[in-house]
């Protein structure tokens, strides 16, 4: 097959770009830094939407909608969100063919006014816990933009709950994090995770799962009435995850010919291809048989480009299977399997075909999973010093003591452009705070 | 019942606010024209965009996301487009700490950036028909801000489409206007719809759904290489609906008594209500019958709430069907069934109650709309001269000849605040022009 992509081992970052644009998943948009996700990439999008949305609807918090439209002085009310956000603040002067009196900033996470209603909507301890969610598009002025891991426009969601004490915030940040996104992320996306806590000082507003104690409820004055009368201040949580996520799922699982979907977010998990006229019957019962065993399915009949163009273009898209109808091969009674995954083509009797997909899929969702686990354990090293894990973190991930690490040492490693990604105890498990003894950080290069 | 809301026949504006707060709908945003949007609302109106997003995908068409930004430029591009826009934008001029050099708008519609990529992503008969649509927020400042009805910021959906021929892309409007609108419209919101073409004067940029000719093909320079090897311009159409359909929906099904949310649409059809404690376990075994048979339920064992203020709140709500479980009824094998459309209260037996929720949700929903639909019949009136449609639209409908109205008598009734908000022939069908003979105006006081 020609090269269609920049390969991975000699241009990282010239091969992401190269995918996201031959995949056809993204483009530039006209505002720098902005992007315009194209269908083949929204249809991943909405799918980890989908499935993150009935995780976090399971986990008990309901979706609504706050404005786009900020008033700047409510990014004054807590301090840490003006140093965090003002250099990345959009902000809109005119409206309606008029200055404005007060400009309004483009939210770049709505935390401060879904904090303002909490205090309006929350009287007693009756009202609690109130768990809120958000999806819309947040805005942070991005100066090195690259499409899905930095862009000045993005979509996620931001979940935001209140809670009577610390032990049913702590539990319920937990609860997201194992049950939304820790099994999103491996069982959906087919990506190993380390969970762990992150470093007060990797805690930025803003930013991914986290118990806030009262702070946030002392800043905008959400207090409760107990059951015994009297009034109290709520502990609240916050919890995040964006269209980042693409970006992670291009660089965890593509390869040099392109993507591969894992077969449980595809989109498109079965690609049946007419090779050539005279098969389209054929391949619309077997699209048939295959959707109703519940496979999500896309026919591609285009005959007038040529074949070949068109598995090339396949395998950009990463479709994990696809199944290839020919003349030839049909009339002795087969079909051809591609996987993905592994790049495997097997001539399939076609009353086989269904449950060979099927196979294929269950298979492959776990291949990608276990690749991706291996690649990670190959990339981790386990080093004693601040000095090791820096030089470590030139070509993966280093693991050494937290106590070998600490404050001190966190800012020498910032200082190299490496940071501690999360603590976790000895036994792999989430700490409660990062003075517990014996814990493991795990250092990397940011990007 | 003590009295919840204002009347609507005492003050209708008052009665749509004090339901909109009362039912927990949604609340006005600290920016003035701006709303939030309460879980009970957006439940609504996430059933609503999914079984819109149904119909459209299933019309062919294709979500992407285009960016929230758009340079001042790109207005400019269409006449039409800054005419109509320029009063209602937000303009962003600082970014990222700066002032910016170019300033940037805020999309009131998506529309110009959509040509945009369209022209760069079709290059043959082969990318044709490009079929995309968008769920975004927009922004149109609003003067006189009503939510759901006119509010700064919106959520939508606006369809665009590029097509090799007219006929194909009136074709494609046409099945957008009755397969995702009026089926929509109709079989879940159980609205009746008049369903016309537009006049030329109604057909503002980005509004509802058009076939747009040649003219935004030009303008974006939108072209294809025909199979015989010329270049031609695309045929385009726009179509899009918002969050205003809430609204329309409160004005519709709401009573004095709070919303009434018709079955298919309802996010909670049977709302199963706790009267007092020692029939929790009851009351947890009925609704998991009623999910297993598709209904989609909610428990309300708030026992420390009172009764009557739960069922107060229900009513506002508009939960289609009431389940109510009270020990001394249990007792005797029965539960209370209470139909939120017509007010009905029926001791039915626990045994039966699945068939009969499941019987009422599908009543009901038909009660809806024969109901909506009387009264729009009721308030049609056939006139034959402008005057006499003008005085008729202060209570509602006008039905009058389109060539007793005519381009002349159409400015006459805006002068007067009436529209002409669609025009049929004579047996109901969509004309192609509004140049056919014999065809029927419907006039209206636009709110």
């Amino acid at each position: 097959m020609a090269r269609v992509l920049t390969p991975r081992a000699e241009d990282f970052p010239r091969w992401y770009q190269d995918l996201i644009a031959k995949a056809e998943l993204a483009d530039n948009g006209p505002v720098r830094g902005t992007m315009v996700i194209r269908p083949v990439g929204y249809a991943i999008w909405e799918r980890i939407q989908s499935e993150m949305d009935d995780r976090i609807k399971a986990a008990g918090s309901q979706n609504a909608y706050f404005p786009l439209f900020i008033p700047e002085s409510y990014l004054r009310r807590e301090a840490q969100h003006v140093e965090g956000f003002s250099p990345e603040l959009a902000v809109v002067t005119h409206g309606g063919g008029k200055q404005l009196a007060e400009p309004i900033v483009v939210r770049p996470t709505s935390e401060t006014v879904i904090g303002e209603f909490m205090a309006k909507w929350i009287d007693s301890y009756r009202d609690l816990p109130l768990l809120l969610n958000q999806w819309a598009n947040v805005v942070r002025w991005e100066l090195r933009p690259r499409i899905f891991l930095r862009t000045t426009e993005f979509l996620w969601q931001e979940g935001h709950t209140a809670h009577a004490d610390e032990a049913d915030a702590r539990a319920y940040a937990r609860k997201i994090l194992h049950e939304v996104y820790e099994d999103h992320m491996v069982s959906v996306l087919a990506m190993p995770v380390l969970v762990g806590l992150k470093t007060t000082r990797e805690r930025f507003a803003g930013a991914t799962s986290h118990e806030l104690g009262q702070n946030f409820a002392r800043a905008f004055d959400i207090t409760y009435s107990s059951a015994s009368g009297t009034v109290e201040h709520a502990w609240t949580t916050s919890w995040g995850s964006s269209t980042r996520m693409l970006g992670g799922l291009i660089m965890c699982h593509g390869d040099d010919n392109g993507l591969r979907v894992p077969p449980r977010l595809a989109p498109i998990q079965a690609y049946v291809m007419v090779v050539k006229e005279g098969v389209g019957d054929a391949a619309t019962v077997l699209c048939d048989r295959l959707r109703e065993a519940g496979v999500r399915v896309a026919l591609d009949d285009r005959v007038d480009t040529a074949f070949g163009r068109r598995a090339v273009d396949a395998e950009l898209k990463g479709y994990p299977v696809r199944v290839e109808l020919g003349p030839r091969d049909l009339a002795a009674g087969n079909v051809v399997l591609v996987r993905r995954t592994d790049g495997s083509k097997t001539p399939t009797p076609i009353g086989d075909v269904v449950s060979a997909v099927l196979a294929a899929l269950d298979a492959d969702q776990k291949a990608l999973y276990d690749e991706a686990l291996a690649m990670r354990l190959d990339r981790t090293v386990d080093v004693s010093t601040v000095d090791d894990a820096i030089a470590a973190s030139a070509n993966g991930w280093a693991r050494v003591p937290w106590s070998a690490v600490g404050a001190e040492g966190e800012t020498k490693a910032n200082a190299d452009g490496v940071t501690v990604r999360c603590l976790t105890r000895a036994d792999g498990s989430v700490p409660d705070s990062e003075d517990e003894p014996d814990l493991v950080a795990y250092l990397a290069r940011a990007y």
